[in-house]
């Protein structure tokens, strides 16, 4: 087995974030005011979010949006972060496929989630704003966050599922280690939590009911903004630092990736990996096939419609035009929660919408077959999230292998799974399984969604 | 807060490690037969050991040792590892001082053991041996062995103390996922471990008996050898890679350090960070604070004794000359397991002997109040029984800023702590305390030990 890493210096740091959005022939199709189904404004978003991040949300002109020396300087503290060429799971896959991973699993929180965490902690502080709120599920986001408000000095109210506040003890002390308040949700905090607790007294939380406590605690706290991890422009954006910088190590490499694949549940790190390759398909015409991969088990992408539908599972949030499985559907209780959300943002629902990316859905048990492959060949012991991305890289040289072709595959390796070792302990004793979906399960949330607009 | 990384490319790895023995004017007294009272030669560990490791082991004359390049080519996975500049833990400090740390914790395993458990496995591997064996208390050992066991090939069986087995079910299953066969300890596998289950069926363990296990196992297998983590000079060896890096880099950043701290165990990341650095004030006299910092309820360099001591509790290793609480000595349950042993290899025996390094000991309390300051500053949550070195620093700076004197502190991060939340949790509600030691119990030990030699 051997390696070989390509190492940038502090100086290669991306200055400038890619806008998408602005190289976009098809523009994304406005976020729309679910009342007067009017398109919204970045004014409209600023009692809410911090106004430089409300106008980088709606910014379709500007394909670079300068990084602040500020953020730089933070991200210098992990970043720029490897690409490696996985030499050992070439050898053990025995294909002719050259395959890359960058590997955003060396930041200290462990996930790539820091890239758009530092960024909305400075432009929050930039604003004078002292209080942050944000929501978490499995807390790789509200881990991330919670380093980013102290770096900038802003106290943070992080409302964690209630299910993974108990189950997942590891990840609620890393954000109380940082100093951020970790509540339980439902709580008795915010209306929202009181009336859902008063109703049902035993129940353990989702994300949508989360995203509106932290929304509702935002909204009546004096200088006090809400944050959030995937899903919106404004944090693809961030998070193109990752293809940034994979697309120099690349050229260092010699190569220039054929296949470029991301996890895929919001769209945070698929984005970034992903939209600065796929300028030059946009731009220059470029062949080059960008894949999302998706669980099985919550399929937007492979599965959903493309259609108006709420961010959240109340419906508290304006519409957003999404490849959705509808806002009600509760995904099954996989292991990658990360990727349990029931819709895809605005600017990749449009890329799909128009053949400019694909997605490929892989299953629980494939993941954690391809992550224990990963990890005897490269050493690292990768999320359940980022398990999918290896998965469908896994396959597509074993496409190559047996088309006797030489691809180049590049995949994002968003995090390590050493907080999330009790999966790996599940799928080890034979405790794991598969879950189907049927049509009608799918269809049936789908068709709620006709009244909408 | 601001951040700097001093980063190397690939070229810079060490081509050799640096065998202090070879430069030290007294050298460490010869390890012993315990019935014989005789000095051991290389080719008495030959059983044990693999060849090539007795003999390093025993050098006391070649100051470099070239590192093979299939061992080279396993470093390349995270080597060279980032040398930083903790701007943030200055500024809150308001020292003078500037405190610069080598991040080991970047490894996949997440410690610095891999450096050692590369080598061994490859050692082990070039001289046909198909099996090997181990010991571990906390994982971290078990967990890097794990890994190079299966990138060379290697059946690897690791007794892992049963408290810990139960406790820290993460590492364990970290050790799984690589392809290792993990036994809690006392285990019905092994005569050790089947008399002593016998007489006490309850019996929790400790690394003694894990030791006389895996011993016993390696020494009854065909083509098996045992492996060991700490306290032994070839690991020292292994280890040295970090401070030939951590020196490159200090040059980089135009610094030489005045004060080189590590934390101290059995010596393995300690030796690593500071031999190298070491060498210089052998050869060339250069005026520099070599500071090894341990835990107060295990203070065999601070409190113990020059003396020879089994190197494990029941007594079945060869003498080893060292500074030691007793081989029967039980350190408290502090949660920086690597940190709990009751002797120091001889060649830091003979350091300190011949006051060329110094000691200090730390509190619990101490080092946790240490680690959420080094969190919150430079974003890593480190591991427990790294927490004793930044305490260490964090008093040097402290010095300085009471003298008004700019020093140069470097330390090693020898690892993070995402798998040692647990004891956060237990440090931030207030459930931890320190263990007070009396002179009176560590006498008692010590004095058990005159019959010795």
């Amino acid at each position: 087995m051997s390696t070989k890493k390509f190492l940038l210096q502090e100086k290669d740091i991306p200055t400038a974030w890619y806008n998408i959005a602005a190289d976009m022939k098809n523009k994304p199709l406005p976020i729309l005011n679910p009342k007067t189904k009017e398109p919204l404004h970045a004014e409209d978003l600023y009692p809410l979010f911090a106004e430089e991040l409300a106008r980088q949300e709606m910014n379709q002109t500007d394909a670079w949006i300068e990084i602040p020396e500020e953020v730089r300087d933070m991200y210098k503290i992990w970043r720029p972060t490897p690409l490696v060429r996985a030499y050992g799971l070439e050898k053990a896959l025995d294909t002719p496929a050259h395959i890359y991973f960058k590997n955003e699993s060396v930041s200290p929180v462990g996930s790539h989630k820091l890239n758009s965490a530092i960024a909305q902690a400075y432009f929050c502080k930039k604003q004078g704003v002292t209080n942050i709120t944000t929501e978490t599920g499995a807390g790789q986001w509200g881990a991330a966050l919670s380093f980013a408000a102290k770096a900038f000095g802003l106290e943070l109210a992080v409302y964690m599922v209630k299910v993974s506040y108990h189950q997942k003890p590891y990840r609620r002390s890393i954000m109380q280690s940082y100093g951020a308040e970790v509540i339980a949700s439902p709580s008795m905090s915010t209306r929202a939590g009181r009336d859902i607790i008063t109703k049902h007294p035993n129940y353990q939380g989702s994300l949508g009911t989360a995203i509106s406590e932290a929304v509702e605690l935002a909204m009546q706290t004096p200088n006090c903004k809400y944050t959030l991890g995937s899903v919106l422009n404004h944090v693809m954006l961030h998070q193109t630092v990752i293809g940034l910088e994979a697309e120099k190590q690349m050229e260092m490499a010699g190569e220039y990736p054929d296949i470029v694949i991301g996890c895929f549940g919001g769209g945070s790190n698929f984005s970034g990996i992903s939209f600065p390759f796929l300028r030059h398909k946009l731009n220059e015409g470029k062949d080059i096939r960008i894949i999302a991969a998706e669980p099985a088990s919550c399929p937007k992408l492979t599965r959903g419609q493309f259609q108006y539908d709420f961010g959240d599972e109340a419906g508290y949030t304006p519409l957003i035009p999404m490849y959705t499985l509808g806002h009600n559907f509760a995904p099954a209780n996989i292991h990658a929660g990360g990727l349990r959300y029931h819709g895809a943002g605005s600017i990749v629902s449009q890329l799909k919408k128009d053949n400019l990316m694909e997605a490929v859905d892989i299953k629980q048990l494939d993941t954690f077959n391809a992550a224990l492959l990963f990890a005897k060949t490269e050493g690292i012991i990768p999320a359940p999230e980022s398990s999918h991305a290896i998965a469908a890289a896994i396959n597509e040289a074993l496409v190559c292998k047996e088309e006797g072709t030489q691809k180049t595959i590049l995949f994002n390796l968003s995090g390590h799974g050493l907080i999330d070792m009790a999966a790996y302990d599940q799928y080890l004793s034979g405790d794991l399984s598969n879950h189907e979906l049927s049509d009608d399960e799918i269809g049936k949330n789908l068709n709620e969604l006709e009244h909408l607009i």
